[in-house]
């Protein structure tokens, strides 16, 4: 049984400025949850439908189990079809991006990417096709929105997130600078060496001209037909699926 | 000025039911709509907010114009946040497919994908890529739904969508059945010959049994990190992209 506190508390981390103020996030499903559990993510405290309790992972021993009837699911769910498990995770400090860690690989930069579902689309993506980093500007949708959470599929356990001022970031690197931008070089025909940032940017306006001065590269996925552009989350995983096809 | 029936009635149209009981379908948005009014789709009426009037096209001399104030533009949008114009139009008959028109190309076949963003990006990326048609199962999301066609951007103007039973068409034809698979070969490594039908699953559940039996080849994207799957539209981007690269 939730008290009225409780349901509040967690009803206050759908919103970004409660999750902030508390550092923590919500995340629901098993699948998902699993995945969080394996990783170095701290979770706060699980909140199960008694009826699932089986499906629980072993692995949640030294966790914070609470059980909860499907009404008491329903108030504390972000879904409209709530999955019969939520955790309350922490949101881990925004880690120190080491520029020595970005050599001999490629990361993806985001450039104000909006929309929640692209977000999580993108680190999903970015997860199956071995990337481990993904660095975002301040002005990026959160990725612990709960939409974009969900949109991960458990991937955001895996993928690193790190968020900055990207002009300044790409300032201190002398990795190569790859940007998706309307009449670069065919992305078939790029020579992508064998390390690099890949910038896409937000759904409407693209990459912001501060970041564009820093691209040394710009590529495009060549249009054969007529639309007058690509969704951000798909132009990401043509970039990824084109460099692991061409890296292997 | 609406009446309330004219607004009753558009709003109706949110609704699949009534869409399918009227033909008619809404597009919202200048730019959309304009793509439909140069398209052969037969426009029913337009309503536009009169501070926006001036960027009517010129062919739009021969339409029903209703013009209409934020309020009413508001009662009868499907969007949170209109955008001054909303189309009524006429959806077309399910076209009856040709196989021979399936010659010398690549086709996207839809087997039951069921959210609505993924199949509008679908099309949008389709459209992109050149692929003129696209069929669906029975099952599939309807493409008229008003944040499909949101998330076309336009491209359903241009897109011709067939729907019907999947394993009845594929056994008409003698085109090779490529599906997206998990054990096939690799994407990166098919003779994809000179045409074929690309087949991508549910988002659940992939591809049903009677629909993988016409699979001559499975098609798989290599997975080099950890995520259990891919995104159905980031997974027909990918293959759409590829087939672009090896075709030109």
């Amino acid at each position: 049984m939730l008290s009225k506190s409780q349901i509040s508390f967690i009803k206050s981390l759908h919103q970004k400025k409660y999750r902030k103020e508390h550092g923590l996030f919500l995340v629901e499903g098993i699948k998902s949850i699993t995945e969080f559990i394996k990783s170095s993510y701290q979770i706060h405290s699980v909140f199960y439908n008694s009826e699932q309790a089986h499906l629980l992972p072993e692995l949640s021993a030294n966790i914070n189990l609470f059980e909860v009837n499907n009404v008491e699911l329903g108030k504390i769910s972000t879904l409209q079809t709530p999955q019969g498990f939520l955790a309350v995770i922490n949101i881990p400090k925004n880690k120190k991006l080491e520029h020595n860690e970005l050599r001999n690989q490629f990361t993806l930069v985001l450039d104000g990417v909006q929309d929640p579902g692209n977000m999580g689309t993108i680190i999903r993506t970015a997860d199956w096709f071995g990337f481990k980093k993904i660095i975002c500007s301040d002005d990026c949708v959160e990725v612990f929105n709960p939409k974009t959470v969900q949109a991960t599929m458990g991937s955001l356990a895996r993928v690193e997130i790190y968020t900055g001022d990207l002009a300044a970031i790409l300032s201190k690197s002398n990795i190569p600078v790859f940007g998706a931008l309307l009449n670069g070089e065919s992305i078939y025909n790029v020579d992508w060496g064998n390390e690099g940032f890949v910038i896409l940017g937000n759904e409407g306006k693209g990459i912001t001209p501060a970041v564009i001065e820093k691209v040394n590269k710009p590529v495009t996925i060549p249009r054969v037909g007529e639309a007058e552009s690509l969704n951000v989350a798909v132009s990401a995983a043509i970039f990824c699926a084109e460099l692991v096809r061409v890296k292997n």
